[in-house]
């Protein structure tokens, strides 16, 4: 971490803790509440995460009238999510100012678990590739990473121990990898999108940050009602580590950070085994990009029919070139996913989950690139389960994650195997996150 | 057809045909739509299928600028459908006046393929159950059938040649069938569903309307630029007749109907063989059921925990119910729907298409329901496609069709197999729609 670090993320589970510890002492609930804001104002003119925040008595009702598992917990969501008391933008001037006329699913969610909005975190434009202005808390020099940029930084820096993201090729994994914070894409269809800006329905994911394994994990299974958080299993898990991977490299840094992370999981008692990926791993590389290509076609047409001149060029030429995909070539991308969905469970043979990279390098220098989702896409497309496990640094002292990756409805598991890799990390380097 | 009737659907294909005689003529393309907003006028102080209408000047705009394959077609879009230019309220008094920031993806299509989007159709609110005031244009005293009341009720008094409405039930077949026109409900997925508001995204579909069933083929064709509409196929099809059915079974009324129909298609050639379902086909009532309410309380959450007083008791009961659906209960019923798509290709074993009644019986009396789906909603959610053949009336005088029913992307052999069913049905009881 260098001089120019905002690094400092809140444990949720400690922040609900301690409010369980006060309980009915109103002041105390405000003041956790009040903490967020007074984050904000101190790092916001450097970060630049938020697009809109709260207001003290917005805040302060909202406070009042919390309840539940959630109760009075700061939270952050990214601006591709319909919010009806706050602006939201899709990262696009398009958009500039647009009030929605009601809540998305997942906001419904967050408030019934009784969570404050406290504000929307930037995404660049419509959660594509475009960068926000948003600084990296561990190196203000760099990028946090996108298209959930805001929501990583606000976690990475204490402005909330909870952030909702995105994900549809690599936009929470990699930016939490990038902040050096837990970041959770749960199975495909887990949890609801509705009401969040479409880019591509059959990869769009709602995306989980939080300091830790257990914060993500703990806010995923209050929203889906579902049992994801454990404590632990009584077997130590069996890790697949590929022997290489069919898209980018990771740099010889990543690859020293995984290896670092396999030494740790052996230390900790849990068994690492090479695995070699079917060749059909190698199409999913296209299959996701004709299948986004063609669908942000249709989600973004009136976009780009009216308002073509208020588009980013990285997103006009794409969807340019998208036009040019027919239907034919989408349902062939479509089945090749189908049928990798299916073959899927081989890979897993005798595994409890995979564990990659999250992105093959370090959080690129500048704010001119989000970096590359290449380690993420295949596992949008085949709907699995991914963690984001912080706690190592690279050669050039950025935060550098480990992906664990189970199988899809198995998010539990896959949880649990994220949660060891965690200890394992912990055991070795010590904890990141003092709070 | 009783004395007081408003029927008389145009035929989309003839008014093409019609204009590309008369190219290059604006007061000919003009006279399209001019006579689309005045059947309007005539019509709808009692039809009450409309919610918007646009102006004359804005019409006549949109002609003048109409290019492509429906080029000044006109044709009006269910109000749950986002319109920039049109206010879209999805028949709730939550959102009177609600002006969307832009055009739902099925309204690009529209207006990239030269279509003049006319008016905005009363739909049940949120695409439920709910009726509206609309009435049936056959029979004034009767209900259009739901949740695409207006749409259906549009084509058959001839204020559109084309209609855009939805299908998370019955909600495109049942209408079709109770005014007696075409309605196809797409294969799941072929058409994006992108800003029209959700009710179950794993069921939403967009639904089609036009006086017959090559007029609903060019529409899909169009839409998806994917071959549907064919000419005709060389070898006669072979229609599985279910023996009975899990659900409601059909009246007397609709089975002579369906009986006629079946002597129609065996005179034109076509053969009809008995089929029995197997007993995963009931188990798919408890999924449909089970899915749909799961969904729904996560997609209208926000109007649930906000607006809940502006809600229709039927709707909110519905609701209420609904949250008490865990999503243990909802991954097993998603599992069923799984098991059945990959079961369904035995159904069709040695068969072109399903045929069975599109809805238990005529349009009931008055406008206190708009029908039963039960005829339809298995196919909804197995994505099947599903065509309402019109031109056969029942003992009671109003229309009933006739449904026929493919497998999932075989779309273009489904409107074949409704093609031979309209013929052979014509060739016995005359065409009905005259133009």
């Amino acid at each position: 971490m260098n001089a120019s670090s905002m690094y400092r993320p809140l444990s949720g589970l400690n922040l609900l803790r301690r409010n369980a510890d006060n309980a009915g002492n109103v002041r105390e609930r405000e003041r956790i509440v009040l903490e967020s804001l007074a984050r904000i104002e101190e790092v916001e003119p450097t970060l630049m995460a938020m697009t809109a925040v709260a207001t003290r008595e917005a805040a302060l009702q909202a406070t009042a009238q919390a309840n539940g598992p959630l109760a009075c917990m700061p939270i952050v969501v990214k601006d591709i999510v319909d919010t009806q008391a706050l602006p939201t933008c899709y990262g696009s001037p398009i958009y500039a100012g647009h009030q929605p006329p009601g809540d998305a699913a997942i906001v419904t969610l967050l408030r019934r678990a009784g969570s404050v909005i406290i504000g929307k975190s930037a995404t660049t434009e419509f959660a594509f590739m475009e960068p926000t202005v948003t600084r990296n808390p561990c190196d203000l020099a760099r990028t946090p990473g996108g298209s959930s940029s805001g929501s990583a930084a606000a976690v990475a820096a204490g402005i909330v121990p909870f952030a909702i993201g995105s994900q549809t090729g690599g936009s929470t994994i990699r930016p939490a990898s990038f902040c050096g914070i837990a970041g959770y894409k749960p199975t495909f269809g887990m949890l609801p999108t509705v009401g969040m800006k479409c880019f591509s329905w059959s990869f769009d994911t709602i995306g989980l940050f939080g300091a830790g394994v257990g914060d993500v994990a703990y806010l995923a299974q209050v929203l889906s009602r579902r049992e994801v958080a454990t404590n632990g299993t009584a077997v130590p898990p069996v890790f697949g580590v590929p022997d290489g991977y069919p898209w980018t490299e990771p740099s010889a840094n990543a690859s020293a950070v995984l290896e670092q992370a396999v030494r740790a999981i052996e230390h900790a008692g849990g068994r690492v085994q090479r695995v070699r990926f079917p060749p059909w791993m190698a199409d999913l590389i296209d299959a996701h990009h004709i299948i986004q290509s063609y669908e942000a076609y249709l989600s973004l047409g009136f976009e780009y029919d009216h308002h073509r001149a208020k588009l980013s060029s990285t997103l006009a030429d794409f969807l340019e070139q998208a036009a040019g995909i027919d239907m034919a070539a989408y349902l062939n991308a479509r089945a090749s996913m189908e049928a990798s969905r299916r073959m899927l469970p081989t890979l897993f043979d005798g595994i409890t989950a995979l564990l990659t990279p999250s992105a093959p390098d370090e959080a690129p220098d500048g704010l001119a690139t989000t970096g590359d989702p290449a380690f993420n896409r295949n596992w949008t497309l085949l709907g699995c389960p991914c963690v984001n496990v912080p706690g190592l640094s690279g050669a050039r002292g950025g935060p550098i994650g480990v992906q664990v990756i189970g199988q899809p409805w198995d998010d539990a598991r896959c949880i649990d195997a994220a949660a060891f890799v965690e200890r394992a990390i912990v055991a070795t380097v010590g904890r990141v996150c003092a709070n």
